[in-house]
């Protein structure tokens, strides 16, 4: 692996697998009495979020502690970056400070690769969703949950459905998908698609009902109200007859189709209660090997090893 | 004990005394020249606040860390749950991330309850406070506080006076100390009494300068200026004159009784600064309690242990 | 060492050397596979901001958990603080709830002196900024950092320019080199120099051009845009050609002079990014060894040893 992940594309197929496997390893560490590894131990992870996201932030937080690294969080809101410090700065002081790693979120695509390009740091640097753009820790956690239910990816045929338009995780996903093997169909109204999504080598539909009997995967994006405006559907009532996911729609999935979505849901918007609660479900199994992926990623990128070593020095064993 | 902490009213004689018990074991750690116990490493401990409370959260924070368990903040404020997603998906998120406990605060009354209630979460949940309902480890700091001055509870005159009506604490407070063998009179403006004050199985008063004489314990509940409007009182001041802890109202109590206050206080409002830095007042010890009990409530509720063998592994010993 | 950093005016040069040689030993630490010591751990460090200033707080924070010290990170924002408690209670809870060591920033001037002196604590308090008043660490890191480079300070010339008036790194600084044998110049307009700088045993000017070429060190102070008004200078381009360090004005210091900045810099006004990323710049360095400064005050001031004999106990060679 390189020494940052910025995107989804910086992986090769054994990359993407080496993550796999390490991320099954660490998730097994869950049925252990004690659930942490010294592998990282005094390691130090930053957490460096220009834009709120809990969910995301913890799940970081949770996986660097579990490994035994010292974490660090950074919200940049009220920080010296808003009195007039550079992103350079910024990461020329983390980096002073002993940081091993940087995880950091941004509002601006490409924050994360001048972070990592720029010859600033010599700290790992990891993309938590950088505007539009990509969010390749997620598009991993959705290729191990996956992988977990289906085996190889190879000829599996995943449906992302929603607002692609403006998702980051559409894009990792797309992106690594294609390198595994799997066939993408990207679902949406037309006016939620990107300009040069020809580019991205997979299927677009706009007609949900005649992609779903086909799918292996039915992948749900969350719904952006504030920009659900008059210009693309009257009304959300009208968003959610064309492109939500309900319990009838969900009744012409092949029995194996499992139901995934990145979080946070808005139930009722763009997937049903009964859906999303469901045995196809596996919404909430993705917030568990989000932790195990990105414990592989840290692991991974910090230690230099190409394996769980670490996993025999297991505090269980002392 | 039950997996959660909700209500005071959880809580039998036999499991109160337990807490009571572990906490005075556990408190003994702070003579230790370190400061810390294994029992609970590799366990997380969520704080979900969706309140600010910064004292209790700390109290938390420091209890778990006390106990080697990794601790994960979650201030609601800018969360997804701003973004529309419901207690419940956040609940499953957090459990899904591995949190062994959450210990959570609400403004809403009962909102703990849902979270432990709904089966949605395994894991151990932890009132924090939730709205004018409860706050079950004020309670049990409360009552652990007044057996380390009085040893048992049984007959012991417990008055609690001020605001009853928006006190969680006061209501916890009443229902542990009648399961205790205490006698609770709450002393109030007639305005200030809750409906159904009745059914608590306590006394009630208006007169201060009555109860006091006879009291071993005299708590003092937080006056919220901002809840002080012109029906009760014409005036802070008047309020202070009829249900404020002078130095004068002290010289009234018996030689042993105790003066307690949940804190924050507002000094010179329902307490004088004298009063509060009086050889009576335990309120700072109150505070020391406040880690002890709740190093207590998580050893008990995630160790699944009876006692405190844990404190046998101190890290002294090693 | 006393038992509280308030000032740099409390350090003898002996401790102020201790501080520097210790400094030196756990700087070390950063070179070794696992860079943390056991030595302060059970210890609960609480960072206690009035003021947001992420950037010293993480320096804290690291250089505590680096020490297998308990951190707890209090902002007092809407804290109980802004519910009407005082500072006194608000330090008599922290400390009740087991910190051994406070770290405070506050925008008013001498509140870390009204926390230590008051009698209200037995902790360990540690001045991490008081409004324009002082900043010890910051000076600690700066000497710390001139003596790696110059060897002893004796006789050095250090020359500080900038916004003199408010900045208490300034004030520090002055302090701290005086006792270290080092010759001080304050470089600043006419308007920004406070009243009684006469007393502080520095050489003013305000003519930064004939204090260049004398100077062993060069100290550029942050200028603060909004205090900038039209009184001072019709501009900011004003300000910086007259008291803005750019390549030109470098090309006049000696060829062992060294260029500091506290950070967080404003490139383009008080100094060119030329300058700032020059060999001559120490500035990314002055952030390393804050780390380790902070982490040998906090080890002197709470293992109460004298010398880094935990050192010895490095997890690395367990």
């Amino acid at each position: 692996m390189k020494r940052h992940l910025l995107s989804a594309a910086d992986l090769t197929r054994d990359d993407a697998e080496l993550v796999l496997r390490t991320a099954e390893e660490l998730r097994s560490l869950a049925d252990r009495p004690i659930k942490k590894l010294p592998a990282l131990r005094g390691r130090t992870v930053v957490n460096l979020f220009f834009e709120d996201s809990t969910r995301t932030r913890i799940s970081f937080e949770a996986a660097a502690k579990r490994l035994s690294a010292d974490v660090i969080n950074f919200s940049a809101k009220g920080s010296s970056l808003s009195k007039g410090e550079s992103l350079k700065d910024t990461a020329l002081t983390l980096e002073a400070m002993g940081a091993d790693a940087v995880v950091v979120r941004h509002g601006a695509s490409g924050a994360p690769h001048r972070l990592a390009h720029s010859g600033w740091v010599r700290s790992s640097v990891v993309n938590a969703g950088d505007g539009t753009h990509e969010h390749p820790t997620q598009a991993l956690l959705d290729a191990f949950t996956m992988w977990r239910h289906l085996g190889s990816l190879d000829g599996r045929r995943v449906a992302i459905v929603g607002d692609v338009l403006h998702s980051r995780v559409a894009r990792s996903n797309a992106l690594l998908l294609h390198t595994l093997g799997a066939e993408v169909t990207l679902v949406a109204p037309p006016t939620l698609f990107p300009v040069g999504i020809d580019t991205w080598g997979v299927e677009t539909s706009y007609d949900l009902d005649a992609v779903l009997p086909k799918a292996d995967v039915v992948m749900m994006l969350r719904v952006q109200r504030e920009r659900m405006n008059a210009s693309f559907f009257p009304t959300a009532r009208e968003y959610s007859r064309r492109y939500g996911l309900d319990g009838k729609r969900m009744r012409t999935l092949q029995d194996h189709t499992i139901v995934m979505h990145p979080g946070p849901m808005v139930r009722g918007m763009e997937i049903t209660a009964d859906v999303a609660d469901s045995d196809r479900s596996v919404i909430v199994e993705q917030v568990t090997n989000g932790v195990a992926v990105r414990m592989a990623v840290l692991y991974l990128l910090l230690s230099g090893a190409e394996g769980v070593a670490g996993a025999d020095e297991s505090e269980n064993d002392a």
